[in-house]
């Protein structure tokens, strides 16, 4: 059975943590900065070395390119970092999906469609939120970039070159992404692998409880309309009614501003940030209406008034049936353990699934630490992940259907 | 029976109220403003038309007087205002205190005291909170004074000067001051008089419960350390506790900053103003044990940490008994209702109830409504309020041992 060259991939990994290293292990790779430029050089470099082609789009999309023509299969992640992040976010998945293209390539196999490993441009949002995959995938709007567009000029990227990114959804057969999972379910379930099902949405929300600023001394406790009086009671309803009624889905108040703001005044307005995630739409319609609902009885409650103000939220992405099939075939031939799970973080395959066939799948992440120098997978685990999506890309190569186009 | 000229209070309250007048009907006559000056040459002035010598002291405290020597009863209250206050917060007591002690001379009554009708600097602390009773009662010190030399010396109060300004209490007698309630326990009793038996301190701290500042997405809601979880369990508890066993006492959260602070983090610090309020220390020692195990409690439940910062409060005040009989012989006396009642807000007396045998008491505020344009008492309570306070210095007087001095 045909497997990846191991140390390969990881001395791959250890070369691209010492671009934008910092002294407590972990990297700063933030989109469009200098180490950036030096990560996606390198990465040049290496599918080059590798007899690869490399190419780049409008949009700063970077990708190692097998095959010169022919349907697309799409494989990738993202070589940008948060300030002060860990050597594995995102890195893994562009460095399995290089090492998959380098073995079948060292294998002389050939197969009937183009392959495509892909860095996608800011997954972390530096400058612009997963700008590279919604260029790509024609999701995005000049509107939408007008207020990141001195900042993208700075690193050569304009407008017109961003929307001319756009591809053609007929040329692709797929998509698969391999990530960290940033949690511990894996750990905890003492899993190879997840094949994510869902990658969740999210919808935010500001609450405002509105009631009288007053005397703290003079005015009893039975006269008050204290704001933060609702508020605290919405935060500590709205955990309880989560954990028992939404799991796994969660829920985050992240923000809390209590005005006037003095030992000595009765608070008049609490302004509380609500965000929860959950996988389906309906599910989320669901928590909209319970989570509201406690906001108004917390407010009556306490004589307040409730303002929401419903903010920008992402929609959740259901991942393609055929492609988590072929991760979980790949997984079982390669003799590791495989579960089913959500995605809460979000990732550029919830774009890409309203592009093409997407997928994604996790392989464990010590403690769930992520966005931190501490973020750690162990070599097995990314000879794992490089191993199983080398096998999604042949199964989905060799089963697929020639595209309509 | 001896009764005050009402209409001429109420005259003083009006023509005072026009110094300093706002345009909703309120005043803006904080310390040592330029309307707060104007209000007090205007008081001097009345003083002197009635016949009464006015003096002033080295911390800005102004006082009309009648008698040349002998042992001293002391009245008053403050005549500056917060900014846009109300017309009755201290003015009503200073102006009670000259029309009884106007009263008393136009009597003829000749009486073995000397009375002093005083008017306290800063009671609202515009620059420094109670600076002409602290100073009066020798509770201050330079270096206390340092932080506020800038703006006193603008005013020509100088450090020496404020210290200078102390009295030998074995000079007085008594203190009693009236003033409006600034709640509404009189209004909901249909009480005409509040004695009031206590000044309640005051404690504040700071609790700062810490958690962990995580993904609020990939971090499972069983896995969280979240900050904002135990202060707002702490925040009902305390509230509930304090209702159900510490009545009438009460406790404020009036602050509460979450950090990082954003939808999609979960809150890794939150730090909580706590102040609460009751009229002995060993009620506020147990309200402090209590509510100090309930954020512990909180803390716990949630894992997170607790730290405690104690800052300044106020020492409880327990008033003098012999002049709270005095006042309720005058209410009885002139058919007035009273009850005995805790003051919740700092006032002059209890500064005075340290120096010596000190009381006061409350008229009816409508609905309570305090540090606000919309302060408003009765005419009929602003006599009543002359009437009693006319009875107790006269009680008070002739009543009186003489000093041990």
């Amino acid at each position: 059975m045909l497997h990846i060259n191991g140390q390969r991939l990881l001395a791959d990994l250890h070369a691209l943590a010492a671009i934008g290293a910092t002294a407590d292990g972990g990297v700063s790779r933030t989109a469009l900065s200098e180490s950036d430029r030096a990560g996606r050089a390198w990465f040049r470099q290496r599918a080059q070395d590798a007899g690869l082609r490399s190419s780049d789009d409008g949009a700063g999309n970077l990708s190692a390119v097998l095959g010169e023509s022919g349907p697309t299969i799409l494989t990738g992640s993202h070589l940008d970092s948060v300030p002060d992040g860990g050597r594995y976010d995102g890195a893994l998945g562009v460095l399995c999906a290089l090492e998959a293209l380098r073995t079948i390539v060292e294998a002389g196999i050939d197969l009937p469609v183009r392959l495509e490993a892909i860095s996608f441009t800011d997954e972390e949002g530096a400058v612009f939120s997963m700008l590279g995959s919604r260029a790509l995938t024609g999701s995005l709007t000049r509107e939408a970039l007008a207020s990141a567009a001195g900042m993208l000029g700075a690193a050569g990227l304009t407008p017109d070159s961003i929307m001319a990114a756009g591809r053609d959804a007929r040329d692709y057969l797929a998509f698969v992404e391999v990530h960290v999972e940033q949690g511990t379910r894996l750990e905890q379930r003492g899993m190879d692998v997840g094949a994510v099902t869902h990658i969740v949405g999210i919808r935010d929300f500001w609450l405002t409880f509105a009631g009288h600023a007053a005397h703290s001394g003079t005015t009893s406790m039975d006269r008050r309309a204290d704001a933060l009086w609702g508020a605290s009671a919405f935060v500590q309803a709205a955990r309880s009614l989560t954990m028992d009624r939404f799991s796994p889905g969660v829920v985050n108040c992240g923000s809390l501003t209590v005005t006037p703001g003095a030992h000595n005044i009765v608070p008049g307005r609490a302004r509380l940030a609500l965000e929860f995630r959950h996988g389906t739409a309906a599910q989320l319609d669901e928590m909209e209406s319970a989570l509201l609902a406690l906001a108004d009885d917390a407010a009556r409650q306490h004589g307040l008034t409730l303002t929401v103000e419903a903010l920008g939220g992402v929609a959740p992405a259901a991942l393609d049936e055929r492609v988590i099939a072929a991760i979980e075939t790949s997984a079982d031939a390669l003799g590791l353990s495989h579960t089913r799970l959500m995605s809460f973080a979000g990732h550029d395959t919830q774009n890409l699934s309203r592009f093409t066939p997407s997928a994604m799948f996790f392989v464990p992440s010590v403690g769930g630490i992520s966005h931190n120098p501490r973020e750690f997978t162990h070599d097995r685990d990314v000879i794992n992940a490089g191993n199983v999506l080398l096998h999604t890309l042949l199964r989905l190569a060799e089963h697929s259907p020639q595209p309509p186009h």
